[in-house]
């Protein structure tokens, strides 16, 4: 990243919040903010987690869709590689230098399924499967490209989302796969979406437990019939530990960890405590730009900066204040002691990370209280 | 736009769902198409209104964040210029030929306020003010530069976020301006953003009644001080009527209209119906991507291409199938009488339109079932 001073950055518009070395105040709002340190060591942790269960990570990119993190969780997190939603998400990292890409998701259109076999010039491919017919596209696509496309037969492990019963339904896949020209059977892919988020610590782990029991069935299923999976995948940062330490599992696929958000914080462990090994290390960065009543103020973040789905922000380490509401492009804020002021800088901690990030076009990066590096986020708004 | 044949779209990746000429069902998804038909005829019956009144439309580009459209408001739908909610924003539709822009909002940031000023030499440049210390720094950077930035005092007329209360604190603000170097007076903003989507009509018309005495009787008293509002502006969307029925307000500052949205549809009019001269034009089209369950199936449109702050999707044209939840990635629609197949194409009305558009990077305007333009989202992203 360039230096900006105050000719170019005029040239340039304001697209970007930040420079290098500036001190952390001074980062233009809203913007996404790292905290490195934190970031770090969650990277760190869940590296040291897979080492001494022995399984691998497969770090799921559509948390941050950014190729520097995605290289940096495998340089320094041990990850095989990465996990992406979307062709168009995963050509973007691959153009980067990602290598290993699992393409967590169904992929039947025909235009992306071209692309997709493309790809697989570039980088170990592999895709979720979960119909037939699109057996027979796949393989037609890997066979036009020239190429081998890793195949993982989805479970619907209670979600109720994409993939198909544990069972004789995986096997079918399974052997069409196997048999089809261009394509081979990897394994499974076995996400549980809808556990990941469940508070209660012991209706999460027993969700788990089910499937665990359904996919640990299916894999000797197929090995019956010598179908071997050398990839059993799924978990999240809500469950990653049961699924982690299940020996049924090999591969996770955890994103959320490196940032976390409000809403994970509404996940509890065994003991009703907050889960989480893991800090809190992104933050939208906003600024006061209005205060004309006595117990409110108005924040620069609204609705184009943060994804309120899963709730409103917190205010990072502030008890005092609470943020009420979120307008396109305004926050109302409390202020019941009136302490804030105009082009006050605080730190939201959006309540779901992955749909926030995706609204950003850099993160920046800030370690004792100076901005350290930009990271673009390399695949924003990358949906095909 | 150029054509893209399959080699020169896998050297530039999956990044535009569309050409020109495609038919309507070959898009890419997930895609934010626009219906033409109903676009041109929503910004035609607001030039009509306007004409009527004898009032003037600034038209809001928050919505669209697009060059093409907001040129296309000025020519074809008598809008006298825009509005911005961001600097940022305002920058990159002035570079692209915008000569008249109202940034409808506070500019309190040292680096906005002097690209703000910077841009007062490309184009007309108006911005709101509620803080008296906020002036000075308004001045100092119109100084600077050379140029002169018109203020409007924006009064809160009950949404309870940006603003001073009418009567003598707008005055002593427009006084304040009038006497600033580098700055002009020039009116009222009085937006009342809570009232839009109020759904009762009656109880949105009496808001607005509300606001409409307050405005006047402060335009009364800054007359009686010398002090002239060229403008008087305001309205959006749910209640333009009032204000630009009122005689007060010369000035309305409508976004929405031009594709509407599901939280529009339950806005009513007096007799209880939707209250639309407007018509959707705004869709996220979608395919459909998993259907393993014999009465739901997966779409490919989720939180990163739907804004789901003011509810779900509808889908448009079908009442036989219910959009019923949204994941990141994904969406649940119910369809009892299994009529969906793998890539069907749908179209979902987004809960609402301005964030939603801030998600993609192109429109695809389409008509008679062809694809007839591709739009860049110009400011997409872009809130500093």
């Amino acid at each position: 990243m360039i230096a900006i001073n105050d000719n170019t950055e005029l040239a340039v518009g304001l697209t970007i919040p930040a420079e290098i070395g500036m001190a952390e105040e001074d980062i233009s709002t809203p913007a996404l903010i790292i905290d490195l340190d934190a970031f770090e060591k969650n990277i760190k942790l869940m590296g040291d987690f897979i080492r001494e269960k022995g399984i691998r990570h497969r770090a799921h990119a559509k948390t941050h869709k950014s190729a520097d993190i995605a290289l940096y969780q495998i340089a320094h997190g041990g990850a095989c590689g990465i996990c992406c939603q979307k062709v168009s998400e995963a050509e973007a990292l691959v153009a980067a230098g990602i290598k290993d890409v699992l393409v967590s998701n169904q992929v039947v259109a025909p235009r992306q399924i071209n692309h997709l076999a493309a790809m697989a010039r570039q980088a170990r491919v592999i895709v979720c499967v979960d119909d037939l017919k699109n057996v027979d596209d796949l393989s037609a696509a890997a066979v036009k490209h020239g190429v081998q496309i890793e195949c993982l037969v989805e479970i619907d492990c209670g979600s109720g989302r994409c993939g198909v019963e544990w069972g004789e339904p995986v096997c079918q896949l399974a052997r069409k796969i196997a048999a089809a020209d261009g394509l081979s059977f990897s394994g499974l892919q076995a996400y549980h979406g809808a556990a990941q988020h469940v508070h209660d610590f012991h209706l999460r782990q027993a969700k788990i437990t089910l499937a665990v029991k359904q996919v640990a069935d299916t894999v000797e299923m197929l090995k019956d019939e010598g179908l071997e999976c050398i990839i059993v995948g799924g978990a999240g940062t809500g469950t990653y530990y049961f699924e982690g330490t299940s020996t049924v599992y090999n591969e996770i696929q955890c994103g959320s960890y490196i940032f976390m958000d409000a809403d994970y914080q509404r996940v509890r462990d065994a003991s009703g405590d907050f889960i989480s090994e893991f800090e809190n290390s992104l933050f939208v960065y906003t600024s006061i730009m209005s205060h004309t009543k006595a117990d409110r103020a108005i924040c620069d973040a609204g609705l184009k900066v943060l994804s309120v789905d899963s709730g409103l922000p917190v205010i990072f380490g502030r008890n005092d204040l609470e943020f009420i509401k979120c307008a396109d492009e305004h926050g109302v804020i409390t202020d019941p002691n009136g302490v804030l002021k105009l082009n006050d800088k605080l730190k939201l901690i959006p309540g779901h990370c992955d749909p926030t990030c995706n609204l950003f076009d850099w993160y920046v990066g800030v370690r004792n209280g100076k901005v350290e590096c930009l990271w673009p986020v390399t695949a924003r708004g990358l949906s095909l």
